[in-house]
């Protein structure tokens, strides 16, 4: 592909996603009608001989790509979570993936690194957030990393390293730790704890209230029992904002509970975490001034598109002992003089993108504003759909809805119907919603956020729910 | 940001990075002269109150990000390895961020996970690969990882598992696993151990031969001895094309070894696999036909911008053993019948981009011949340069040097000379190689492999070094 055939393909590429941002993607349902197996069906079984023209690319992104995406920035998308894509974002990758730097180390190319803090540093005055985070104290600062879940792994691994005062390093008995959460936790705690070498066996369910929410004093009482058995408690994760209803965990009391144990204490806001740029809302981020870890994602509510995962500790020392490895390949002055921050101590793989240009440009070219207006009108529309369902004999709430989620379900002992409604909605594809189990019983989860989704989506929606 | 501005300004950054990687880059030093903190302060304390115009991101690109990053795509580029960027994987990358969806599952964007799983079979075709590793094969099948050191991890999970019949996920009992490499394998295999929790004192480094390639013997006696002391030996990582000199280790032999043991067998071929795209060059996949999984990326010597790591399993019962968790909110029909695949259960994190949109691009786009060309082009100059070496007394070469990487020092028995002219070359910034320790030695390693990287470009450098 030459220079000029790059740049009229691009100037295409570009138009074409302006076009399906701006409500071209409403001519396609959110969920388009494939079965397993139709998409490779229409892409030959071996690659080309030769290059093929633009053209014939271009054709097959309208042929088979955007028939056959699930399009998670449709107005009707009120399944999983807001995936928001900006423009502002989707230039700061492009820029990324054309200078193609790898920001592993300081030294690999200076500014990936620096625009990184700043830019975590511009989030958490955005955020609110309690000073020990900051790049600037003694002890803190934060990264990017490319989901939640690498989040939570990295939040364990320091919880390790700390509890063994390193040992684990070069010991890796992990047998005597014990990590604590409750069964509304994503399921990324259980896969982190796993890939860590902390098995089921050593993950404590803790009781939730009927809000969802931990219970502290369950917490305290299992903490004292492992403790009592000669155990070490090493890790809480206290969710703000579970993935089945949104529900906060009492961080301020589970804080309270981990400091008289030394306990890790991560806070995973993954999704809900993000509201705290809306002033209004920054009771999310309760009890962070005493949790060891913080992650939130640019990636869903905001408008940053994924990879875009925001991640804090009060204490990078322990990051660093987690991580660290120093081959002679990767040593450098800038770092050794401890002037620079390799990220690549912070995170789980070695290579890394500039990603910080995305959310760079995204709080320039769109600022703050903008995400602060969708949150409020995001929540406005929510309490409105749930003051719709609590008005209707049909359909009872099943948890607090503080926030953009609302979960709801047909009344009755049976969940069939509230399955089949989930199935019907689905199959039709016209809107797309999760389904979800809260104490056992089926759950309707409607997610409002889709930067295209308006008040006339949602009343669809509960059109279709309600005949 | 609105959709017209969106359309100026995306041209507007298509343009610019059709420049820069037209040549534009050697505008610049490959290395800019920036000590750390420089960048920061350049740039505002806090966020913006008020969007911007593109006009003053667009100037900032110029006034902040062009000089102070280290520029990978320079023609002067010999230090790390090359990280091509070619256009088509750009426009690929383009297009990912602009449709924003998540292939965590195969419904949440079906075309996401089945182009994914057809590109790797076009490159297991591309490569040559042993039949084991196709996704139509019984038990194989291969996907995008963010990076290699991704790739081992994954692998260790799956040998962890399969050597504890999948108890470690319940019990997390990581300490009587053993794991074995050389000492020139990559810091990613320490880490991702150390991940797992299998602690340094259970990575045996086995000693290497004269051209730093593993002993199959030395290998085959430490699995016997920790056998005989009652441990688990579980993972071998044979390199084929080690970091430091490109050195490959002697698969087929190790394999031997691994089959009577029970080991899992893994090849890390990061930077040196992919010239199997060059059948020539096919020896690289020596022993592959016996190895559980594979490695190597499609965003160093290849072009496809990172990440775009490649990972082949023979077993992915293994792999879905040790790395997948259903949450209620998480299942699908689809799934539950096995029809589909869903690949956070074959990756670290949950949420995952249309990464295979950039290996689709640059397969249609560009063809495999361009990458062919661009491999043979690197080997025969690397082989010239090393041949002025050779035949140079001040210098010698420290390492074999089949494909595109040479390794020298300066003869004598001190390191000074070597360690002070590596200094001088990057300290100048014309240039930038990347220095290495050989069995205790420094040694100058030039990779060469930048797209924009040419005869001249390589003899400017031998100047350099030489005068």
């Amino acid at each position: 592909m030459t220079p000029d055939e790059f740049r009229r393909a691009g100037h295409e590429l570009i138009d074409l996603i302006a076009d399906y941002l701006d409500h071209g993607v409403e001519a396609h349902s959110v969920l388009d009608r494939v079965a397993p197996g139709d998409v490779r069906a229409m892409l030959p079984e071996h690659p080309p001989a030769e290059p093929e023209p633009w053209e014939a690319v271009r054709s097959d992104i309208d042929r088979v790509v955007l028939p056959t995406i699930t399009h998670w920035q449709h107005p009707n998308w009120f399944a999983y979570f807001p995936a928001n894509v900006t423009y502002s974002s989707v230039l700061g990758e492009l820029l990324s993936a054309g200078l193609g730097v790898q920001g592993m180390s300081w030294v690999t190319s200076p500014a990936c690194t620096e625009i990184e803090t700043l830019m975590l540093d511009w989030m958490h005055e955005l955020l609110g957030l309690p000073a020990r985070y900051r790049s600037t104290s003694e002890r803190g600062g934060g990264v990017i990393q490319g989901s939640a879940s690498e989040a939570v792994l990295v939040a364990i691994l320091a919880a390790r390293w700390k509890a063994t005062a390193g040992a684990v390093n070069e010991i890796g008995d992990t047998t005597r730790l014990v990590a604590y959460t409750t069964s509304q936790a994503h399921s990324s705690i259980e896969k982190g704890l796993r890939i860590a070498g902390i098995g089921s066996d050593r993950m404590r369910i803790i009781d939730h209230d009927e809000q969802f929410a931990m219970r502290p004093d369950a917490l305290a009482a299992a903490i004292e029992a492992d403790t009592q058995g000669g155990l070490i408690p090493f890790f809480v994760c206290s969710t703000h904002g579970s993935t089945s209803s949104l529900a906060f965990d009492p961080t301020p009391e589970i804080a309270a509970v981990c400091a008289g144990s030394g306990v890790w204490l991560h806070v995973d806001g993954a999704m809900a975490g993000i509201a705290a740029l809306e002033p209004e809302l920054r009771w999310v981020n309760q009890g962070l001034e005493r949790a060891d870890s913080y992650c939130t994602n640019a990636h869903k509510w905001m408008g940053v598109n994924f990879d875009c995962s925001l991640f804090w500790t009060a204490d990078r020392t322990a990051l660093l002992g987690a991580l660290s490895i120093l081959p002679e390949y990767l040593r450098s002055a800038a770092a050794e003089t401890g002037a620079a921050i390799d990220y690549r101590d912070w995170q789980i793989p070695l290579g890394r993108r500039f990603r910080a240009l995305k959310l760079w440009f995204n709080l320039r070219l769109d600022g703050v504003g903008t995400a602060q207006g969708r949150i409020r009108r995001d929540v406005e529309l929510a309490q409105e759909f749930a003051a719709w369902v609590a008005a209707d004999d049909r359909f009872e709430l099943v948890a607090p809805h503080p926030l953009n989620l609302v979960c709801l379900r047909i009344v009755g002992d049976d969940d069939a119907p509230t399955d089949e409604l989930i199935g019907r909605i689905n199959t039709a594809g016209e809107f797309h919603v999760t389904r979800t189990v809260l104490d056992g019983r089926s759950a309707l989860r409607v997610s409002i956020g889709a930067v295209n989704t308006d008040r006339s989506a949602v009343q669809a929606l509960w059109q279709a729910l309600t005949t």
